[in-house]
């Protein structure tokens, strides 16, 4: 039985990781199952940077190879913005609805060309000598004038996908994890994590 | 035999690439090999941008999997900078001992502590239809005080690496391999696209 663990205090993404590699000889641990591991402050300048810091600190505590995943929105108009910040980017962490607020209205008025913006996320996969290696997986798409649907959770209402004709947020799950950041960040991951547990 | 375009011009990377697939049993096209194909201009904001940029224009000419790399360097107490504009920090496109000259003259008096940068390499992987990943390699170091050491290109001869206790123009090209950006975004994308050609 090979062994990783997923630096991640989210069920959600926790979840999703297992779905994925059901099929695959692993254990894969998260950490609830090593309570100890104390994870450093997401303190990067990217989510490059972010991912490394919580996959390294738990390859390193844990001694076996690990993943950690950090992701969010870069607005165009906003030269990039919310960036890393883009869980607390009206102050307080993961408040959902006054972070979309404050999205509308820096954009309120500027019109829908110019309201292009990607989903990012970025899976760093750390051995515990320090050693490692990213993927990433992005998702681009338009800023709405105002939220619609309710799933999925973030900027999710608010993230405009011209293809499907709809907001990420009234997507279903399967659609989702198809064209999403996160889904293919994960499907780029994959293979890494099945030459490196070889 | 399985068959893949690497959409670059320089000579240098497309040996590295040929080498690290030469066991495996891929037909590897460069932009040499199809002429006709135009790669839009390197517009993007970030190393992943202009990544995707060269790749899907190339997957979609030549009507297979295509990957590309965009590469450069980044400098904390610059807030990042060169980046994107590493090629042609001084203005001019790969003029080496200018664009050194202008990273050394604006760290001119900052401490050791203060000279910390990475190289990064993100390797973007588009299939004709539009679908892209990206695998990423990152070489973290500082920048020294004077250039040292004759091998290698770009920044190399000030980028010094603790580990080795020299500069990357000093190492041999199997050390570089082994440790740099580029080696290592390599060998992020080898497995993903092994399962991707299977």
């Amino acid at each position: 039985m090979k062994e990783i663990i997923f630096a991640t205090q989210n069920e959600g993404k926790l979840k999703e990781f297992r779905d994925l590699v059901s099929l695959l000889p692993w254990r894969v641990y998260s950490l609830k199952d090593r309570p100890k591991i104390l994870l450093p402050e997401e303190t990067g300048a990217s989510f490059r940077e972010n991912a490394e810091i919580k996959a390294r600190a738990a390859a390193k505590a844990a001694g076996m190879i690990a993943l950690a995943d950090d992701s969010g929105l870069e607005v165009d108009y906003l030269g990039g913005e919310p960036g890393v910040f883009s869980a607390r980017f009206a102050g307080e962490h993961g408040n959902d609805s006054k972070n979309n607020e404050k999205l509308l209205s820096l954009l309120k008025g500027v019109p829908e060309e110019k309201r292009a913006a990607c989903f990012s996320c970025v899976i760093a996969v750390s051995f515990p000598s320090g050693e490692t290696f990213f993927c990433q997986g992005v998702c681009e798409g338009y800023i709405t004038h105002s939220p619609r649907g309710n799933n999925g959770f973030g900027y999710d209402p608010l993230f405009w996908l011209p293809s499907f004709g709809k907001t990420m947020a009234e997507l279903n799950m399967e659609e989702k994890n198809q064209i999403s950041h996160r889904g293919k960040a994960f499907r780029a991951t994959l293979p890494l994590l099945e030459k490196l547990l070889d």
